[in-house]
């Protein structure tokens, strides 16, 4: 099989003029979900679909599939699927998602060209509003597609102005019937970049991922008493931010502990922080933190927050402040399926490109994919890691030989 | 002596008036240098000065002087002043300043009405814009009648829409001639609210400050990496946010410290703190600190700051951030005159005031006036230590009887 990066490239270059940025350094583009940029970016793909064979079908919430029916092929047979997203962060970069749904479309056209004897059909897919820029928290399409998240519910989901989903997308021409559904999929696989630089760090051109992390996000509050940093003596205080900065330092060397004794893997964050009144002169008597913890075990997940709110019950003790700890966010961690992930590794193997295993950091379509049918995951190298930025960067070779695994991973699992 | 409680109190009730909140728990006002509130409050004090047969003149930068020469005493005597100023902060209370100004009126008609034989005139101030909620940064008309501004410099000090002091003063009748000048004066007493708990926990019921403590500002800005907080791992990561909470627990240990051993009236604060980009997925990239640290002993304020630096330079070494510490603010500490320190504790004693020697946290136009001449500062109880704030309250009992060691005070240092 022959993946073109020169058409990869061409792809993936027409696409990143949609909502780019002219101003800024590096290659940058903002496309928000039901805007004009978004159109655009859509009617291309959908054309590029349309001119590799592939039959075109718009669901409710704006998902976009094309899906090939080989000859011979029962068309009623489960498909192997793969895709990603083309709606960005404002001012992100131009391979986070397109690489992934147009890297789809060039393993289809690479498969088309080889004598490969598949099996199934294969569906090349775009998800809708995979960042959560607009309506809702992210990974939306796929919630959708995965029932996970109620239809009717997600069309009513409103932009800061009040347009609805549904009208946003109406307004753009891709609100189409009925609601795709993973669940029928044979298997999903989806390329993206890592955002991270671990495939840099360990020159490997792709990375096989086996675990998508779970994300559990904590908001401390702490109160303490807020007074005059000159007439109130060290003895009388209780300060918000000193009891704030033990509970930061908690996070921080409970995770380290984690990294080095059971889970390389784990994360902990304190990612914002606000202190008030926040005058030099005033002693703080409010802190709000807003931790962040990850880990593809759940296990770890617990410990961590069971250590946080060990902390918080510390500092009230020890320094009389009062402190809260909610959980408004909680997502499990999304183990792979064997399956996906062995078919990568022969298919990196197979064409000779240098794979590894490993987790993702960060949320993905597939982590809702993965909970209907048996899914995977490819990452290709990010330069210096910088994701939702226009330095985003991967090497056009990177690009293709990734897609080149993805399209021999593809046909493998369409091949049975 | 006779000092008259409801005297006192009908002036303070008085003043309370102009610029008073209505909406506010409390007895709040907001009396801003330059308004109309200013300017009724102000003459009103003229008034009440005039009528006590106190001969009034206004400087450059609108300082207030009440001048009395009882009969005999050579008008050209060095005399003994008295006062505070009568600008609050935005939603201050009605004793942070009045006490000091209506204090010191009510002391001189006591002195009058009785049979004391002075020596002196007694003048009775009041200074411009001590809060600096408008012009500068605060106790501005004692920088310049002690020669520490130069008077030209303070009159082009602008406020947010651009007036200069001068025009402020022209609008409210109060650009007078010259410049108030402290060296002048024999020696100064300021009567005011104590804005901390110390009177009122050892249920004395006034204080005599022996030193006013110095001020130092330090800023720190902590520089390290914005990343993924999913796909960055702990072993990857200049998290500034973790780097600037050992800075915190750093201060507030090495002031405790210095508490504990050599000085139990340093402070040392950490006021502010702001995280960027301060998103819960995104580790802290930058933290900017503002640190307040005080003390009556400038080796004791050297020390803090000394141990600050070297916990940034600690952070920069362990944890690969960058941290620069600047100091744009530095008033050093500022002793009172024995002799006022003695007099005042000798006029409790006659009054039968339970008077007590102590420091003052917060800085005053005194710690100008005893830079040019022998000043005493006498503290009243202020309720649970809430200061600027309507909830500000000091028992008018207790404004009488400081008044009464103040008028008591006033009297002995003018018999000779």
């Amino acid at each position: 099989m022959n993946v073109s990066e020169r058409r990869l490239r061409r792809d993936l270059e027409a696409n990143a003029e949609f909502g780019a940025l002219s101003a800024v350094d590096g290659h940058g583009r903002t496309v928000l979900t039901g805007t004009e940029a978004n159109r655009f970016a859509r009617d291309r793909f959908v054309d590029r679909l349309e001119a590799a064979g592939l039959d075109v079908r718009i669901d409710a919430v704006g998902n976009i599939i094309g899906r090939w029916v080989p000859e011979g092929v029962d068309p009623s047979a489960a498909p192997v699927a793969t895709g990603s997203h083309l709606d960005s962060v404002p001012a992100g970069g131009i391979f986070d998602g397109p690489l992934g749904v147009y890297g789809g479309l060039e393993a289809v056209r690479a498969i088309q060209e080889s004598d490969r004897g598949l099996e199934r059909p294969v569906a090349v897919v775009c998800f809708t509003e995979e960042e959560g820029q607009r309506f809702g928290n992210g990974i939306l399409g796929s919630s959708v597609a995965t029932g996970q998240q109620p239809l009717e519910e997600a069309l009513e989901l409103e932009n800061e102005s009040g347009t609805t989903l549904a009208d946003a997308l109406d307004r753009i021409g891709y609100h189409g019937d009925g609601r795709l559904d993973a669940a029928e999929w044979d298997c999903w696989l989806e390329l993206h970049p890592e955002q991270g630089t671990r495939l840099e760090r360990d020159g490997a051109a792709a990375g096989i991922v086996t675990n998508i992390t779970g994300i559990t996000h904590c908001e401390l509050e702490i109160t303490g008493e807020a007074d005059h940093a000159g007439s109130t003596p060290m003895t009388d205080r209780t300060d918000a931010f000193a009891a704030a900065s033990e509970v930061v330092l908690d996070v921080e060397e409970a995770a380290n502990r984690l990294v080095a004794t059971e889970s390389a893997t784990a994360v902990g964050t304190v990612g914002s922080g606000t202190v008030e009144p926040n005058a030099t002169n005033v002693i703080p008597g409010r802190v709000r933190l807003g931790v962040d913890i990850r880990d593809v075990s759940i296990e770890s997940i617990e410990r961590l927050v069971t250590e946080l709110e060990a902390s918080a019950r510390r500092i009230e003790e020890e320094r009389n402040v009062e402190a809260t700890v909610s959980r408004p966010y909680d997502v499990p961690p999304e183990p792979l399926a064997d399956r996906c992930c062995e078919t990568l590794d022969e298919a990196g193997a197979a064409t000779d490109v240098d794979t590894l295993f490993m987790h993702s950091g960060a949320a993905h379509d597939t982590m809702n994919v993965a909970r209907v049918t048996d899914a995977g995951m490819l990452f290709a190298p990010s330069r210096d890691g910088i994701s939702h930025n226009p330095q985003e960067w991967t090497d056009w070779a990177d690009c293709a030989a990734a897609t080149a695994v993805l399209a021999e991973g593809i046909a493998r699992l369409a091949e049975s």
